[in-house]
C-alpha cells in the first residue's frame, strides 16, 4: 500500500488536532492551579487562547482537506492530564515542574509544526503551510517566554522554600 | 518547615538521577527498533553512552553532598515506556514519532539541568554547577541534532510511504 503525501498530509494534521485539544486541557488545569506566579499564570492563560485558535486554524485545514476530526482520544487525553494534575499536586515544586513539562511540550508542538510545514510542501499544499507557519512563530514565542522565564521563577522558588509562608509551591 | 538551598538542590538531583535512568531504558528500546533510519539510530545509541555518564556524574554529585540515591521508580518508568513502545510499535509511523517525542524529552532534560545550575549556584556548589554544565551541553548537541535532521528523515519517511517496500515505518 502506498501513500500520497497529501494522504500523509492529513494523517498528521488529525494528530495535531488531537494535541492542540489535549494541550487545552492540560494548560488549563495547569494555569488555575498557579496562585503565586501571576506573571506566568497569565502568560500560560494567554496560550490557552491561543491554542483554541490553533487547533481551530488545524480543524479548517483538515475540512478543506475533505477529511474528518478525529475523535480526540478522550480517555487518553484525560488519564494523562490528570495523572499529571495529581502528580503535580502531591509535588512541593509544582510550578517548576510544570514549567519544565510546558517547555518540553512546547518543543514537541515546534516540531510537530515543523513536520507539518515539511509534509504540505510535499503536498504542495500552500494554503497548509501558511497556517502551520503562523502557528509555529507562536509556538516558537511560548518557548522562548518560558526559557526567558525560567530563571526569575526558580529563583523565587528557592527564596521561598526559605521562608515559612508556603507560597513556594504554586 | 523552611528549606536551605542545598537541600533543594539535593532533591533537584534525585530528580534528575531518576530521569537519567528512565531516558537510558527509553532510549536503548528506541534505538534497537530504528531499522532503515541508520544515522538516527546511530546518533541515539551515542546519546545512550552519554546518558549513562550523565546518571553517573548526577549519582557522584548526590554522594558528594551526603544524600542517598533514590529509588528510581522502576515501576512507573516501565510503564511509561512500555506504554510508549506499544503506541509507537502500532503507528505506522513511529520513526517520526520517535523523534518528536524524543526532540521534546531533550528538551525537558535541557531545562531540567538549566534549573539544576541556578540551584547550585544558589546553593554556592561551584562542582554540581560545573558537572551539571557540561550535561546541559550535551543534551544541548542532541537536540540541535535532532534539530537538524528532523527535515532529512521527513523527507525520506513521505518518499518511502510512496514506494511499497515498507521500509517507511522504522
Amino acid at each position: 500500500m502506498t501513500e500520497t503525501p497529501q494522504e500523509r498530509l492529513l494523517k498528521w494534521l488529525s494528530d495535531a488536532y488531537a494535541m492542540e485539544k489535549e494541550a487545552e486541557t492540560m494548560l488549563s488545569a495547569q494555569a488555575k492551579r498557579i496562585e503565586h506566579y501571576p506573571e506566568l499564570r497569565q502568560r500560560i492563560e494567554q496560550h490557552v487562547d491561543e491554542t483554541r485558535g490553533q487547533a481551530e486554524a488545524v480543524q479548517g485545514c483538515i475540512e478543506r482537506l475533505g477529511g474528518s476530526l478525529p475523535a480526540v482520544k478522550g480517555a487518553a487525553a484525560s488519564f494523562m492530564a490528570s495523572v499529571h494534575a495529581m502528580g503535580n499536586a502531591m509535588m512541593d515544586d509544582e510550578v517548576i515542574k510544570g514549567s519544565l513539562l510546558s517547555y518540553a511540550f512546547e518543543h514537541l508542538e515546534i516540531s510537530v509544526y515543523r513536520t507539518l510545514i515539511l509534509a504540505a510542501q510535499e503536498a504542495g499544499d500552500e494554503t497548509t503551510r501558511a497556517v502551520c507557519e503562523r502557528i509555529l512563530t507562536q509556538e516558537q514565542a511560548m518557548a522562548d517566554w518560558l526559557a526567558t522565564h525560567l530563571e526569575p521563577t526558580v529563583r523565587q522558588f528557592i527564596a521561598r522554600k526559605g521562608s515559612e509562608d508556603g507560597t513556594a509551591k504554586r
